[in-house]
Formats: C-alpha cells, structure tokens, sequence
C-alpha cells in the first residue's frame, strides 16, 4: 500500500449512494481514504416525503438535506457521469462553467445511479406527461397545478375549465396514490380562493394496470385504501394503463380518452444510460452483483447498489425499489469496502424488509410492519413517525415537524415559484383530428412536421374550405409570424404526427442572423401569399 | 347607473396595486363594483425582506403572499398587460393556455406597473448581470451563488477559483447594500462546508457612482453603514460605476476590471414599455397624475400610482419608489375611485414619509425615524420588528418568525432548488481580447456573430498560429459539433463582439428539421476541412 490515501469514487446521492458514504466516513480515519461522491444535485431527497411538497405541508428545502452536511467528510462534486471505464478505472465527469470534462481515477468505486423515467413508445408522453420523482418535477407539478387553477378561475368555456380542472396519475402503487392524495387534498384546500372555481367540481382519476392499487400491499389494506380515495372523490380506473397523451388529453389502452392538462405517470423506471452501456454481467438490464454487492467479474474493485443493481433478498425475491433496503446495502458496501482498504470482516446483503407503509391523504394511511396491519389515523400517525424519526439530522426534524404543526393552523401556500416561462425548441405529438392552431389564434411559433400529415383549413363565410395538405418536412405557422397578424388558417392533424415546434423568439433570432435560415420561410410566405410586415 | 356593478381594473400586484384592492374590499360592498386585478404573478412580494431569500433566513414562500387571500373579494388575472386603450376603455391581457388574446372594459382603471429592470447601452449587462427585483431574480440569484461555490471547490487553478468566489454589486442605495450584506454572510457561513474554501478568501465589493452609499440617509448614518460593511469584509469601491459586463468579468467606467462570475446590479430602472407607449401626459416618462392621483386628461376614470407615476410630495420634491409611499398612494386612490362609484369625499395624497431603515447584514442595521437616528443592533431589531408588524396577515408573520428563529439555531438552507438547467439560443457580448472558446475545450454551441470581428488560432508544435479571420456574419464552432470531437481552434475577439450562441441541442434539432440551416453549417464545415462524423 502506497502513502497515498485510497481513491473510493461514489457514483450517485441517493439514498445508496449518500449512506454508503456516511457509513465510509464512520468506518475509515481521514488518512486511509479519500471519498468523493458525484451527484447532478448538491442535495439528497427525502423521497418518502415528496408528494408533501404539493400541497406545501413540507416547506421545498426541508424534503431534501445537503449532501455536504449528511456527509462532512467527503467530496461532494455537483456533475453528471458520462463515462465509467472500468479497465482503466477512470469515470469521466461533465463539464463545469467551462467546456472540459473531469476525469477521475479510482481504486474502489460505488455505482449508485438509480433509475430514470423512460416514456420510449409511448407517444407524446415524453411532451405531455409529468413524471414524479426529483424535487423538480414536484416543484414543476406544484407550479403547473397552480398554473391551471388560475387559467381555469379566468376560463369563460365550462368545457374547458372542466379540462382544467381534470387530473389523471398513470400508475397506482405507493407513488401514484401519495402524489394523487396530495393533489387532491391540495386543489380542494386551495379552491375556495379562486371566486369563480369555488363551487365548480375538479375530478382526479388514477390509472393502474391491475385489478387492484397498492400492489406492494396485501389485498385487505389496498382495498381499505380504496374506500378512502373512492370516499374523498377519487376516482380509480382498473385494468387499463396510459397509452398515449396529447397537450390536451390521456388515451389509455382500452382506448378511453380523458381531456385533461395534467397528466402524471409514475410508471415507466428506466436504467440510466451510463448504466445500460457498461460493458458487464447484467441481469434484465440491471448490473449482477454477488452476496457482497460486488460487480461480477470487477470483485474488490466495484461494487453496485440500490436500483440500479440486480439484487436479491436471502429467499430469492428480487429487492424492491425501496429506502430501508437501499440503506442496508449501503451498510454492506461500506464494511466491504473498508475491509478491501484495510482488511476485516466482509458482510453480506441478507435484509428482509421491515413492513411497507404509505399515506392515502391528509388523516389517512395503511401500515404493514413486523407482520401487523393498520389503516386509518392510527397508521397516518405512524406513518409520520416513522420518516420523521428516519430524516437524518436534528435541524430537518424539528424544520420538518415545524412546517406540520403551521399546516395543521394555516390554509397551504398558493404563491407559484416558477422562475422561468417555458420555451424553447421542442416536439409535440398529435393524434388525428387534432387541432394544431386555430383560424385567429395569436401567432406564437412556426412548425416543422417531422412525421405525419395534417391539413390547412380556412373558416370563409360560415363555411370551412381546404387550403392545402401538408406533408413530412413541411413548414408551417410562418405567415402569423412573418406578418404578424393572427392565424389566418386551422391546421388539423389528419395522421399522427411528430412536430417540431420553433417559438417566435427563438425564430426572430434565427432569421436575423442565419440568413438560410430565414430565406426558407420568407420564401414560404411569398408563395403562400404574405408580405412580411415592415419591422 | 345601470344595474351592473361598475367594473374596476387594477393593473399590477405591487404594494400601490395590491393596496388599492384591499382598501377598494373596504370601501365598496359587494354589489357597489366588481374588481379586477391583473399580475404576472399570483403573489404579491414583500419587497423589504427580498434579500432574506439569500441566506434563506425567510423560506422562499414567506417573503411572498398569494393576492387572493390578501384581496377575498378581488378576481384576479394571472397574466401580462399587453395594451391598454384609454379612447375605449379597455384592456388587452396576454393569452393562457390558448393562444387568444383577452379584452377587458373598464369603468375605473388604475395603472399601477412599477418600474422594470433595463440594461440599455451597457454592453453585455442583459447577459451577464443579475438584476434582483422580482421573486425570480432572488432565487435565480441564490442558486446561482451555490452552484459558483460548488464549482470553486472543485476548480484547481486558483486565479479561476479567486474569480468563482468574487462577487460584484453594482448601486450602493438600500437594494444594493442589502443584497451584498445577506450573500457576504450566506457565503461566508456555508463556505465551511465545502472541504477546499474553508480556509480560501472570498471577495465582495460594492461599486457606487457617487461618493458615499447610501444617499436614501443622512451623511454619519451611511458613513456608520460604510465601517460597518468593511469590517465585515465587504470592499466599498466610490465614485465610479459599472459600465458593461463580460462573462468572465465586470468593467467599470474608471477603466477598472474585477474578474468574477458573479455581477448583481441593483441600478437602471425603467418604465415599462407599456407605460412607455401609453399616450398622455408625462413628466421623465412618468405618468402625469393631479393630488388625487388621477390620470391628466382622464381625471375620475383613470389613477396611476407607484413607481410608473410622477408623483409629488406636499414640499414639491418626487415621491421615492418606497413601500410606504406606495401604501398611501393606494389609500387615496381607492378613496377617490370610491367617491367616482358612488359620490362622497375626495382625497388628495399629502404623505411625506416616516423615515427610512435598512439592513447591513446579520444584527446590525441603520435607522432615521420619527427624526431619531439609530444604528447597530437596536437599528436591526427595530427593522425586523417594524417590517414583521407591516406584513400583512398572521399567518405570514407566524411563518416569518418561526424561519428566524430555526435560522438562528441552525446553519443555512445549502440546496440548490433549479428547475432546469439553462439552454436555449441566447446572446453574448465579447470585449476585444475575450477568448471565446479554447482549443481542446468540448464543442458545445455553434456561434453567429451579429457584431465585430474574431480570429481563430491553433496551436500547433508549441506555436500559435492565424487560421483565420471572421466577420461579421460568420459562423464559426460548428467543426467540433458536427465532428463529435474538442474544439481544433481558439477563438479570440479582436474587437468588440455580440455573437448568437445556438446551443448543441437546437442545433441538432434544426439541422435535422430545416435541411437549409443544416446545409449552410454543412458547407462551411466541408470548406474548412471537416467530415462529419457519423450518427
């Protein structure tokens, strides 16, 4: 052994990830190693904890710690991995401010990268639908639900406003049903301040594959658990699952369609890509690993845990996605880890799970531990409990039982904390029959159709005319934009289609500067009949 | 009178906008007019406590408040004021979800739009300069400060890593000295958290134009504010000012450079363009308004208050863009508009303050009240108290309490809470000399230069030599974007430059969907010796 401390290189700050290093920095003195942990976010969430950010019970901080403070000890660098090369032992890392990659060299490495949400053919999900599982995405959720309150209190159509006012979550296991409760809770609480939604009824529906929710559970809670939505207003559609969704509905399986703005799945768990091409011994996908979390054929140097791993319990069952059972693997990576740094015992992943728990709303839960069932407060109550004794550090409990005790005295925060407007180049999915714009729309953004076909229509003395049929690689919307006038025909889809959608912003720029670029749809206009409007 | 309520429409959600309704709720009963309020926002923010959102010391949603709960009895329009047409009494919103605009008719208007953040004619400002005046820019600004801090602990050289931990504010008034003493302290308390900055120095400087901060106070009162910044390590640079801003660095008028990442300007003001189009009487661009605050040539149908008005003080000197200014404007507005809805006294506006107060960081603050002047602890316990009782609403001032006192007991919020990462195409300004990019750097952009001239270099065997000049017009960076590979050239300004960065990804997406934009970059990238690599 060198004088040189040992490199351990920790790839990904969730729970595996982040635990591991608190159990290193117990295990080892500061001379014997140096560990460094990568993660994209200088925090770790509190995932248990956060649907609460929806309805604010939980302040937005208070559901994640600082990984510098959880983990005083090691390195902390705020990057992406982009590359893990297991030969050379080398992860590469992504740029800072400035353009040049990191690399790392390592003498043990933790791989601890998760999962990722992947809607791959499921059409305009990627567009349309939110998915659940970093703060942001709740922040985003928090902030979109806010949005559409608003839109829906200003909203003239009933029609409209009852797309408004429609929620649907793809997916009815623990996550689904905690975010979907929050909402629900959320959008009841905070109604009465809108004048005009006060009375108005908002409809909530889940969407799961099965016979039944709460799959992780046995049949009597999921069915306890039921009630309770069904009592509170939810309702719960079985034996379907998402299928499709447009900017303005859900198209499930069976071939039911939900007009809706807001669209959450929980479903679709992908590998990271870093994780789908390393070159190793993988079981579906997930890197195979021995009793002791070591990669197979990299024993001693590598180690692979929580959902990124293929992992199993001592009878055989795979390891469920789960907290508790990331922290014990953390447990054994880290003793063997020191003992491949200094010798000593070696340990083996033989965790059974402790019980599963989950909140059906405000008051409400069900709780299976140590062989018992409960349902109700008594369980809600536990269910506090337990993940507030869980969150490391005294600050985050007393923050996190403080913002409980003002939510129980104070009606929930309505302010919306987005920083930006959406924008930017992006694609959009429509089925046909879909209408892209409208005849005396405001002009926003020009079109590039990348699949499908779709039809220009123009409304003429009461009666509705074909101007055109527009095909792949067609432009379109260019005229508004160019004269800056209203929209002066309806495009509706007639295939499905993939668009590329440019907003005027972004097109102005790129006219001005990128003359090409702009003589394609100058061009457009002059044959399409429109003179650009003087500047 | 008809037998509708007559409508009144408050433009903006500032002190002078959100007081006017709530005085307006006291004043009129339910059936007398119906009120309006449009804002961008659905909160209304306290600015006094805005720099708290810094450190943290006040919970992101604390120092805001949602105006439905603030006005019960008000619609309020989350949108943007787009036109406003005093002829016809009516008032074009920003379109929602649909792209349509909405027009609404008034009986009443009161136009209250404050003031905007305008950078003109300071080259790179727009770009490079945080302003903080909104919600957004604090949070922007927040996490801002903590990605610079994780990124100089990870930097190695140290003249970059000086650079990440300068941070620059341009205005020495009330704003500026505020914002800079909360980041001295929020830096200076989570540097220790960082393994490498423990022991590094950081540095702050405020650059005034005139010859002491301050100018809102009187003389020793500044200069007491002036000790007590230095002492806490915050530089005060006097009689000069911020002239542009690069990327990489601030430039003042003397000539001076700072080299940082960090550049907060508190200074140029400007109306809104709506204010500007308006067409009526105007003083500075101020809207003209008699004692009663009514619009001239629009006297009992239009007010303008707040910071879009001119507005006098009985001693004929301008009002100052304060809260407690705005709160009076508001009271006699909401007054007049009443006499207009249904006869009764008329008020004039006849306020000439109370004093003025402000924070230079943690426990120390200058006070000139009532004619007392105060300074240090009391000041700051004074300030706290003063602006705690002025926050509308016990459940803010119980939340508001509670946060400092946590804050008090435990170390500072670290998390960093970004949505998205930035991207988008965008500008930026170069001074003559600026390297743009380096050679071996990651190809990330492509870029269009819309002003000034460049020079590409390479190294070769040790040797820098000229590729090329380019002018404006020309692109260049797109070689290391459609080879795949690091950039094979430095760029570097030779006079000053503005160029449009198009990010790797819509450019990927362009080249892709507008075959003629691809084709210009595919030209140029085969003239200059690059095949592209393949996909």
């Amino acid at each position: 052994m060198s004088g040189d401390p040992k490199q351990i290189l920790i790839l990904g700050g969730g729970f595996a990830g982040v635990y591991t290093a608190r159990y290193l920095e117990k295990l080892l003195r500061p001379g014997e190693a140096s560990i460094t942990l990568i993660n994209r976010e200088n925090y770790w969430v509190y995932q248990p904890m956060l649907p609460d950010i929806i309805s604010g019970s939980i302040g937005l901080t208070n559901v994640v710690s600082p990984i510098r403070r959880l983990c005083p000890r090691t390195n902390l660098i705020m990057r992406e991995v982009r590359d893990i090369n297991l030969k050379d032992q080398i992860v590469t890392i992504s740029p800072g401010f400035r353009p040049r990659h990191l690399q790392l060299k390592y003498d043990y490495l933790v791989i601890a990268l998760g999962s990722i949400t992947n809607f791959h053919g499921m059409p305009g999900m990627m567009e349309n639908a939110m998915p659940f599982r970093t703060l942001a995405d709740a922040m985003v959720l928090r902030n979109h639900l806010i949005h559409v309150l608003e839109e829906a209190d200003v909203e003239g159509n009933p029609e409209l406003r009852r797309q408004l006012l429609t929620f649907v979550v793809g997916g009815g296991g623990f996550s689904g049903v905690e975010v979907m409760a929050e909402l629900n809770d959320f959008v009841r609480s905070v109604k009465k301040n809108y004048l005009r939604l006060r009375d108005e009824p908002h409809r909530c529906v889940i969407v799961q594959a099965g016979d039944r929710i709460l799959p992780e559970m046995s049949e009597p809670l999921a069915v306890f658990a039921q009630r309770i939505l069904r009592q509170r207003g939810i309702e719960i559609i079985l034996n379907d699952r998402l299928k499709a969704a447009m900017s303005e509905r859900a198209i499930l399986q069976s071939g039911a369609e939900i007009f809706c703005k807001t669209l959450i799945s929980t479903v679709p768990s992908a590998l990271p890509p870093i994780v789908q091409n390393l070159d190793c011994p993988k079981e579906r996908g997930k890197l195979l690993v021995n009793r002791g979390l070591e990669l197979k054929d990299h024993e001693g140097k590598v180690w692979a845990l929580g959902d990124c791993a293929a992992i199993k319990t001592m009878a055989g069952a795979t390891v469920p996605p789960t907290a508790q059972h990331a922290i014990r693997e953390a447990t054994t990576a880290a003793i063997n880890i020191a003992a491949a740094v200094r010798g000593g015992r070696r340990a083996k992943f033989e965790f059974e799970g402790l019980g599963t728990l989950g909140s059906v709303g405000h008051g409400a839960a069900v709780a299976q531990i140590f062989g018992l069932k409960l349902s109700g407060f008594h369980a809600w109550l536990l269910w506090r409990g337990i993940y507030l004794m869980k969150m490391p550090g005294l600050n985050r409990k007393v923050r996190i039982a403080t913002d409980w005790l003002l939510h129980a005295l104070f009606p929930p925060e309505l302010a919306q904390t987005k920083v930006a407007f959406e924008s930017g180049i992006r694609k959009q999915h429509f089925e046909p029959g879909d209408i892209i714009f409208q005849q005396g729309d405001l002009g926003d953004s020009v079109y590039v159709i990348e699949e499908g076909q779709c039809e220009a229509l123009r409304e003429h003395n009461g009666k509705q005319e074909l101007l055109a049929s527009l095909d792949r690689g067609a432009y379109f919307g260019e005229m508004a934009l160019l004269s800056n006038r209203t929209r002066n025909a309806t495009i509706r889809a007639c295939t499905a289609m993939d668009v590329l959608i440019i907003p005027k912003i972004d097109f102005d720029k790129l006219r001005q500067s990128v003359p090409a670029f702009g003589n394609v749809f100058n061009e457009l206009a002059k044959q399409r009949g429109v003179t650009e409007a003087p500047h």
